[in-house]
């Protein structure tokens, strides 16, 4: 039978940043994935999002929370257009299913996530953009820091 | 905060089979939806199987985990082709990720399966044809039961 | 970063029941363990309860599901006396934090369960018996089969 | 069957600390319970641990992950006696059963931490001094924050 898992550890500030795909999002949003648990399919990333920057629409197909250190998140238009606004620090739970049309910032950002599932990124009439769970993130991820690697640099 | 979750209770024979949808599926195969836990996106349901039945191209997005009650199935090909062939009574635990291109039934077959997270039906090139998840799976369902309560038939 | 966990299969008909824990249950309860979840701490085994068998008290930390697919099992008293009352072939979803003072099988049964979390049995005051989870479940499961395995007789 | 899971928001800087139990840390370590998942056994808060304070022993029942936000964190004796030592920002990851003996704070720290199942906290030779699930720590909280509010105080 399979054994215990194992603990681990990443020191977050010297983890260098790496775009997140433009297809996902706009703005210049970077990332670090900072653990994927492929047993479960729960992943854990951080999220550096520049003034102005948005994410794409999509379904937590899965429970995600996020901790929002600092910055400002509209979630769904934001407050002022019944949607919620998360001021850091904030704690927010997207509940499973819950679909986010545009997670905009209005000014620099930055948040930590933990995600139960994939995202599910979709067009406006509901069609697959791209299913983006553990696997799609632990992929773009190594492809990411092998290719930093390879050039010798580090972007913090 | 939110409350405690509730037991819950159902007598499997007293439920009649629905039909499970031709786009995902060939030969007949009849479904019984039996549980979703909305706030993890878990379900679990029964199939029956007819021989020569499959189950289209999908991935299991979260694990999985069933109990062959009668019958046989072929995973990937059954074992003469290097997958798996499961005989009644067999467990079987399908990884979190794992893609199955056919899942095939040579005799009339049925069981039980618990899913973490959905099933993302696929074509050949990876291409998305449903992402079948509780959702979906209740939506379906309640559909299929508030028409067979309309026309006043138990199939069973 | 981990690798994918892997698939699992299991002949449940060629596993030897082996006698569960006379502290945990009374009247000749076997049990086989199908399957351990490292990660998320799951664990899926089948249970053989004669007539007049029970498990003690107990609550479950974390949700529980089964499948009873023989005979009939007497949860909190049974509906009688306020709770609920199983007959195969019947499904049942044990709430995280559910806590059952008594369940008693009137006549010979068999079910399946799939567990997420311990089984936390205590007594009449709510003292801890033992924390039963996937880990010691595998560990008296090990113990179980290496003995059997020594005396060279697999009991059916 | 049950309807879709809500999304929760908590202004973390609005919410007081309130005291953790001196049976379960000693220091003066203050949390905020963030949110509570009944269904699957989960919940998130943070811990405000003052130099010098620190949790008593502890296996987690259940992966749980933290984010160090401010100061360090020593755990099973820190890096130089073969445990781990956090530096904030740190990301860490708790094994399903990953047993703490001692997890200390050598200046004042802060972190965040979601959890899947409860921590059961143990004398050193395992007897269990406390099982604290969501449950648990939700009865806490509500106790803690209902007196708060008789007593007209918010200490932030």
């Amino acid at each position: 039978m399979k054994p215990r898992a194992a603990d681990d550890y990443a020191q977050v500030d010297e983890i260098a940043w790496q775009p997140f795909p433009e297809a996902l999002s706009a703005g210049g949003i970077r990332w670090k994935l900072l653990h994927v648990s492929p047993e479960m399919g729960a992943w854990t990333a951080m999220f550096d999002c520049p003034r102005g920057s948005s994410f794409a629409r999509h379904i937590h197909i899965g429970p995600g929370e996020y901790l929002l250190t600092k910055g400002k998140m509209e979630v769904r238009g934001g407050k002022d257009k019944g949607g919620a606004t998360a001021l850091a620090p904030g704690y927010g739970y997207e509940a499973c299913n819950a679909r986010h049309d545009k997670t905009y910032f209005p000014i620099a950002s930055e948040f930590y996530m933990t995600f139960l599932g994939p995202l599910h990124f979709i067009e406006e009439d509901g069609a697959t953009r791209a299913v983006v769970g553990w696997d799609q993130a632990r992929a773009l991820w190594e492809t990411q820091t092998a290719a930093a690697k390879k050039t010798g640099k580090k972007k913090k």
